[in-house]
C-alpha cells in the first residue's frame, strides 16, 4: 500500500489560535442544535484541521482518530485523489437534477454493481444511511405486498421515521414516546454468544439456536404478513456483534422459504470497515437489497444509496417508485465515491484493514484484554473492534449498564477522557470501547492508539469487583 | 447585480462526443434507480456541463434552465466564488462528525440565524428537506407532547415516511398501500382562489373562509391532540399557491390560541425563490420551527436543516434529543451555505428576483395569459411562478387531470416537449407548467425563455374546447 500523501507527519499548517478555537465554539454554542444530545451539556472541542488518520483543535493538539468520526471516513482525512476528484468536479458542475444522466453518477453505480453481492447491480441513491433504509423498506413492501418488517435487538438503522423504528436500540424509545414510529415493525434477537439470549454455550449453538428463534417469531409473526429482515451484516453500534458462520446463510434460506426479503444494512460494515467491500461478501450470501452510505465517499460529500436485485428492480419497471429526493446521485458525492473506491483498490485498502485486524489490532487487543480485568471480551474483525468492559469477569456485569447515562456512565467516560487526554480518540457506546480507525491505518498508528487504550483502562479496573 | 463569472457566454469547453453522450445512458441505464417514475420509462438527456442559467448535453445542445433542477440552484450552477469555497473547504477537510464544533458548520448557523424570522437562531443541519421535516415533526411532538400533526391537502413536505405522510399530493397514495406511513396527520385545505374549496370569490373571503375551515378542523380534530401545523408559506410543487394577506397570521393566531406548533416548511420557497430569503418573512410572521434545504448552498453539496425557536430549543437544554445524522453540519455543504449567503447578499439576488418578477415575469406571463386561451390563471412572484392549463376557461376544466400520467398527460407533455426542443426547460405538474429560472436571471434571459413559453403553449391551445 502506498502511503504517499497520507503521511501523519505533515503539520497543521497555519495552526489558529486559541482565540479562534474560542469563537467557533461561541458559535457552535450560539447557534447549533445536537444529535443526540441534551444541549446544555454540549461542550464541543472546535476542530482546526485533519489528515489522514489525525485531526486537531486549536491548541494545536493532534487526535488519532481510531473514531473515523462517525465510523465513516474509512480512507482517512483529505486523500489527495479524493480531494481533487472533487475539486474537478466542483469545476465542472455540482448540481444536476436525477432527471437527468450524468456520467459520475453512472460510473459510482457501475463500480458499486461490481464489488457488490452477487446479481446486485441496481443503485437508488440516497443522502445517507437513513433514508437508504427507508427506501429499501419501501421498495420490499411495494414488491412483496405485505407490510410488516422484521428487525433485530441491539441494532441501528438511521433517525428517520422508519430507520428509528427498525432500530433496536434505545435510540427508539423516545421516539415511541412521541408517537413518531412506524407501524409494522417486530423486533427479534440476533446471534451474541457472549450474552446469549439463547443460553449457548458455542458459536455453533449460539448459531443454530438464533436461526431456530427467528424461525419461530416468523411462524408466529405471520410469514404472509412480512415483507422484510432488515440485518446489519455485523451489529455495529450496540457492540460489533460478527455473525457466526452460517447465520446470515440460514437467514437467507428462511427468507428464499417464505418470500421474505431480505435487506443487509451494510451503512457501517462497508467500504472496507471489515476488510471486504461489504461484509455480507466473507459469507458468500447475497441479499435482495442492500443499504450503504459512510465508507461510500468517506464522508467526504453525503450519498448513500440502496442496492436492488433484479427481481426487486422488476417490479418499478412499468409501475413508478413511489419515492425521490432532491440530492439523488448527487454529482459531487458520486464523484467522490468514484475516486474513494478507486484509491482503496489501487492502494490495497481492504487488504490493509484485514491486515491490521490480523496482526495488529486482533492479537493487541486479545494482549491488553489478558491485563485488564474490566476487559470481557474483545471482538471484531478489519478495522472494526469492540472491547466490552465488565464490572466483573464471571458475572459478566456491564461496567456501564444499559441505556445508562450521567453518573453511571463514568467508569467509560474516564477511559475516554484518558484516551483523548493522550491523543486518541476512540468510540464508545455504554459498557464498550469501539476501535473504528480508517482502512488505511498503518501498524505503527495503530500500535500507538492501542498502547494509548491499554493505559486508559487502568479506570475501567478501578471499578471491577 | 455584478454578473461578474456568470456570463451566458462561457462556451461549453470540450464538449465530449455524442458516443460519450450515449455511454453516460448505458451506464444509467443499466445501473441507475430513478426516483418517482416507472423504470422502464426512463430516457434520460446527459448532460456534460453547466453554468449559470445553462446547461447542455453532449450534443451541445444548451438549455435555458427554468427549473434550477429540482427548483434549488437559486444562484445558477457554478457560482464561481462558491466553487471556491467549497474547494477550500475540500483542501482542509471534508468531514468532521458533529460531535465536534467546526468554524464553517457554526458560521453558517450564524448567517440563517441573521436572515431568519423573528427571534429563530438556533439551526439544526440535516441532509435535506425531507428529514428537516422529520425532525421539525420529532421536535414540535416532544416539545408538545401531543401525538398529532396538521398538513395541508396540496403539499410536498419530502419522501422519507413522516414526510411522505405529511404530504397533500398523489406521492403520498403509494406509500399508503404499502403500509409505509405514520399514524396521526390529517390534511385541511389551504386558500386556493382559482379553485376555491369554500365557493368564495374574492382573495379577503377565501382568506376568512380557509381560517375557519382550519378553526373547524382543530375543534373536531382535537386541539390538545394536535402538536403541529405544516405549511409551506408558498405552497410549491402542487401549484405556486401564494397564500392571501392574513393567512399566514391567522394560522399563527390559531396556533398561538391552541399551544400548536407552527411548521413552516421553507424547502422551496426560502432562500430568494420568493424575492425573500424566507417567504414568510414578507408577511412578517415567525413560526416556531422552519425547515429549509435546495437553496441554502443551491444544491452545492446536500444540506437541509430545522430552524428552532427558544422556546423548542429550551425543551431539550436539560433532555437529550431523540434524533440525529452523521452528516449533520457537513463542513463542505456548511462552507457552500456560507459562501452562498455571501454572493446572494453581495451580488444583491434577492433583489434581482423580486425585480425580475416585477418586471419580467409577471407582466410577461400575464401578456402570454392573454394571448393563449389554454392559460387559466398565471400566479406567482420573484422568480416562483406558475402557468395554470386548462381545457376550458369558463369551466376551468383541468388540461391534465389531478393525478393523471400517460396519455392523459399529453397535452402538458407537449408543451414541455416544445420548450426543450427550442432551448428552454421548464418544471411542470400535471395541468401546470412552473417558471423557476435561478434568482441571478437576467430580464433578457427571462424573456427570452417566456418567448419559447409562449411559442410551446400553441400546443396547448390545441385542446381548448
Amino acid at each position: 500500500m502506498t502511503t504517499e500523501g497520507l503521511s501523519i507527519t505533515r503539520s497543521p499548517e497555519g495552526i489558529p489560535s486559541p482565540a479562534t478555537g474560542a469563537r467557533v465554539v461561541a458559535d457552535d454554542r450560539a447557534h447549533l442544535f445536537h444529535s443526540w444530545e441534551a444541549q446544555g451539556d454540549v461542550a464541543p472541542i472546535p476542530i482546526a484541521g485533519a489528515f489522514g488518520r489525525y485531526f486537531w483543535d486549536y491548541e494545536g493538539k493532534r487526535y488519532l482518530d481510531f473514531s473515523s468520526q462517525f465510523i465513516n471516513t474509512n480512507i482517512g482525512h483529505g486523500h489527495p485523489k479524493v480531494v481533487a476528484a472533487i475539486k474537478e468536479q466542483a469545476d465542472r458542475f455540482c448540481m444536476i437534477a436525477s432527471t437527468f444522466a450524468n456520467d459520475k453518477r453512472g460510473e459510482a453505480a457501475r463500480l458499486i454493481s461490481e464489488i457488490a453481492p452477487g446479481e446486485l447491480s441496481r443503485v437508488f441513491f440516497t443522502n445517507g444511511g437513513a433514508d437508504a433504509n427507508e427506501h429499501a423498506v419501501r421498495m420490499a413492501r411495494l414488491h412483496t405486498g405485505r407490510p410488516k418488517v422484521l428487525s433485530a435487538y441491539r441494532s441501528y438503522h438511521g433517525g428517520t421515521s422508519t430507520a428509528i423504528s427498525l432500530t433496536g436500540d434505545p435510540r427508539r424509545w423516545a421516539n415511541e414516546n412521541s408517537a413518531n414510529t412506524t407501524a409494522n415493525v417486530s423486533h427479534f434477537f440476533g446471534p451474541y454468544l457472549y450474552r446469549s439470549h439463547f443460553h449457548a454455550t458455542t458459536e455453533e449453538e449460539e448459531c443454530r439456536r438464533a436461526l431456530a428463534h427467528l424461525a419461530e417469531v416468523i411462524a408466529f409473526e405471520g410469514p404472509d404478513t412480512i415483507a422484510a429482515i432488515v440485518l446489519e451484516s455485523i451489529v455495529g453500534t450496540p457492540g460489533v456483534l460478527v455473525p457466526p458462520p452460517g447465520y446470515l446463510a440460514g437467514v437467507r434460506e428462511l427468507c428464499d422459504r417464505h418470500g421474505i426479503m431480505f435487506i443487509a444494512d451494510e451503512v457501517m460494515s462497508g467500504f472496507g470497515r471489515a476488510g471486504e467491500w461489504f461484509a455480507i461478501n466473507a459469507w458468500g450470501v447475497t441479499p435482495d437489497l442492500l443499504t450503504f452510505a459512510k465508507g461510500v465517499n468517506s464522508g467526504y460529500v453525503p450519498l448513500g444509496g440502496v442496492l436492488l436485485s433484479e427481481a426487486v428492480h422488476e417490479t418499478f419497471r412499468d409501475s413508478a417508485y413511489p419515492g425521490g429526493l432532491t440530492y439523488s446521485g448527487h454529482p459531487l458525492a458520486c464523484a467522490a465515491a468514484v475516486a474513494t473506491i478507486t484509491v482503496m483498490r489501487e492502494e490495497g485498502m481492504l487488504e490493509n484493514a484485514a491486515r491490521i485486524g490480523e496482526r495488529v489490532l486482533g492479537p493487541g487487543l486479545r494482549e491488553i484484554a489478558e491485563r485488564h480485568p474490566s476487559v470481557g471480551e474483545v471482538r471484531g474483525l478489519g478495522v472494526f473492534w469492540a472491547v466490552e468492559l465488565v464490572r466483573n469477569r464471571e458475572t459478566r456485569e456491564m461496567l456501564v449498564p444499559y441505556a445508562a447515562g450521567g453518573a453511571a456512565a463514568r467508569p467509560v467516560d474516564e477511559v475516554v477522557a484518558a484516551c483523548m487526554e493522550s491523543g486518541m480518540y476512540p468510540v464508545w457506546n455504554y459498557n464498550r470501547i469501539h476501535v473504528v480507525p480508517p482502512c488505511s491505518i498503518t501498524e505503527e498508528e495503530a500500535w500507538q492508539g492501542l498502547a494509548i487504550l491499554d493505559a486508559a483502562l487502568r479506570h475501567a479496573d478501578k471499578y471491577t469487583v
